[in-house]
């Protein structure tokens, strides 16, 4: 039971001159979590030959290719050109198509540039994937048993688009397998401390494919098996989900895609908890953090970003003994920012991080990366933890919030 | 004088599990610097034959080739026996180089593994490229008047290796060619009036290469031209500095690299401002960003997150009936705000955000996107601006950070 194959090929200029390339990532864990193995990507300028030879390369190694970018109405978008060469096929213009461009900018009063009309050409033999976020309509073309996927560039085009043609995909190519996935959220806890722990299970399942991840503190992990029907492939996963979450116990925060803010803020709505930050080296980013989850309103009462020492004695009710004695990077300092807030707000708890952010202001007792968090409430709950942190300004920043998210999140259990 | 070409190929089957690949923008953006077009980029899973086939394939359209990730200790490192296979050469043990990493790892007093071995082994004609931040050396080769450069994955690693043989690889390829290239960011403004304002300078320069790129309101240009003698260099640089400069005009916050935020610090600085931030919407974001700029405590008091009314109202005195009148999303909101942190936390200057985020809260007369921003200070200066902002949340929080940053950039002109 060989996995079906997929390639990426990601068009534009912009992606070879300092553009962050984020459909590569975002395409291949969709692609995995539906039974594909992802065999590679290329990345190509605006240029008809270079596409057309990377599709080419692309549809000889995958069962389904997928390409992203260059269906837009300027010179510079030759995506379908591109695919018409690669498959030896001709281009056609449809008419009904174009009516439907133009009664989309009809809608929002705009005029449609003449040049628009290239965006209602289609491919020979290829069905036209309605794009209601935008004017570039995605194309799906079969071709000796392999499929080419023509999407917009713009996520919020390429996205939905992608979604609604995925299942298609992975019924045509599934050769009899369907995929039995899960994944799951981790947090406090190292990679290798991760890996560890989850040894045993891959050994249990040779055949299946893993794969785990770190960033920020998090680390991700993913298991693909196969089965050949869809109730052994429920039953599979299930078993998978077991044994993985045996392995990691509690340092799970969740399924699927959920983060670690998104995980907490689910914990302090069923509880019914609000929570105020006090926040120090990390500026704000706890806070940008728990409120980049839709609806953070119900529970985030806010945040206070004392950056200076007056702010921490002035609005939080630091007491200045406490800076002067031990210094605003303590424990004793995380301690009161934490209570401070949770007074200050009027919340259920409070959380804080204090630390050296660095490149500069480190000492030898106080060294860059090193930060304290701390968390007060529910009730006369209190905790706090100290890190040390290896690794530039923004590594020490981010893993110190996804500290204090996971601080929070044990103690709101 | 055709410009050299680079290509990249980057390894490791994370890459195509959902891995952001950070590397391509990150070299793309340094090789055309040097005076490199970028061709193309392929990512690798960890197989020898598919890396060392994009070897090949990168080798037959680039002058330099640039290969990321693969060059660690265990068994799915297998950059080196790509390249060497690739190019039809042998690997060497070189026992110095192998002392070299037992002393590394001596030095922290950790034991080291017998399969670290595979780092010292050397492609036949290879010149080793030091790695003071890691065990994995680099290797550099060149065939037929081609380079191939074998970079480790860890960014801290692989960037400072890269900025050291860049220069050489520049002088390998550069054909007579001395690149003049010239970069400026700016803020205010939608890329497409920048584009227009641009269209001029690109007009005067036919034979320059020029890239725009948006990301979260903010627009960066670069241009370059290439010149025979580095003195000519030096002079279109200075040419194409001053015409874009004139083109984009005030719009322009900073050259090269230059955020927005470090661009705001740099002026308070110099002013000798301070600066203190009410957020609601943004949820810490606006303050994140001001503080991920070392050093940025000179001038950043600190912000209050006010994501509930009542902090509002207690935290930063806005008078209820502002909140009555008017909402927490209205311009007499945003002004209250500003000025209230300005008094509360002592600062010069106070910016606020307040606005709907999305993707639930909208209404007719404030729908999803709807943001205000506000400045208070210095002295009694006060501006203030209605934004709309089309996009997903994400979006929203971000364009609304930058433009207010580029308020608060005004205001301490």
């Amino acid at each position: 039971m060989r996995a079906p194959r997929a390639a990426l090929v990601c068009v534009g200029s912009e992606l070879l001159a300092g553009q962050v390339n984020t459909h590569q990532a975002w395409l291949s864990v969709r692609l995995r979590r539906a039974g594909f193995t992802v065999v590679g990507e290329e990345s190509c300028p605006d240029e008809v030959e270079r596409i057309s030879a990377a599709m080419r390369r692309a549809l000889s190694s995958a069962d389904a290719v997928v390409v992203c970018g260059g269906l837009g109405p300027t010179f510079d978008d030759l995506t379908r050109e591109a695919a018409a060469r690669a498959l030896g096929r001709g281009l056609r213009f449809r008419p009904a198509l174009w009516r439907g461009i133009l009664r989309r900018f009809a809608r929002y009063r705009l005029s449609v540039p003449e040049e628009n009309k290239r965006q209602a050409m289609v491919i020979s033999g290829a069905r036209v994937l309605a794009n209601p976020n935008g004017s570039a309509p995605g194309q799906l073309l079969r071709a000796g048993g392999r499929s080419l996927v023509l999407l917009p560039g713009p996520p919020s085009e390429m996205y939905p688009m992608f979604e609604k043609v995925l299942p298609e995909l992975a019924r045509a190519h599934a050769r009899g397998v369907c995929p039995a996935s899960f994944s799951v959220r981790l947090s406090g806890v190292p990679e290798s401390t991760a890996d560890e722990k989850l040894d045993p299970v891959r050994a249990r399942w040779p055949k299946a494919e893993f794969t785990i991840l770190a960033s920020g503190g998090e680390v991700s992990f993913h298991a693909t098996a196969r089965a050949s029907s869809a109730a052994e492939a429920r039953a599979l996963r299930a078993r998978l989900r077991r044994e993985i979450l045996a392995a990691v116990g509690s340092f799970a925060h969740g399924e699927g895609d959920a983060t670690l803010e998104s995980a907490l803020g689910a914990r302090l709505k069923k509880k019914r908890l609000t929570l105020g930050a006090a926040e120090s080296c990390t500026g704000g980013l706890f806070g940008a953090r728990v409120t980049a989850v839709p609806g953070s309103s119900r529970y985030f009462l806010g945040a206070i970003v004392s950056y200076a020492n007056e702010v921490k004695i002035k609005q939080l009710g630091v007491p200045r003994g406490i800076i002067a004695r031990h210094g605003a990077v303590s424990a004793e300092c995380a301690a009161a920012l934490a209570a401070g807030v949770r007074r200050r707000l009027g919340a259920d708890m409070g959380v804080s991080i204090t630390g050296v952010a660095g490149p500069g202001g480190g000492t030898k007792d106080k060294p860059v990366g090193l930060v304290f968090i701390a968390v007060s409430g529910p009730g006369r709950a209190r905790s706090g933890k100290r890190l040390e942190i290896n690794g530039p300004r923004e590594a020490v920043r981010g893993r110190a919030v996804t500290a204090a998210l996971r601080l929070a999140f044990d103690a709101a259990a």
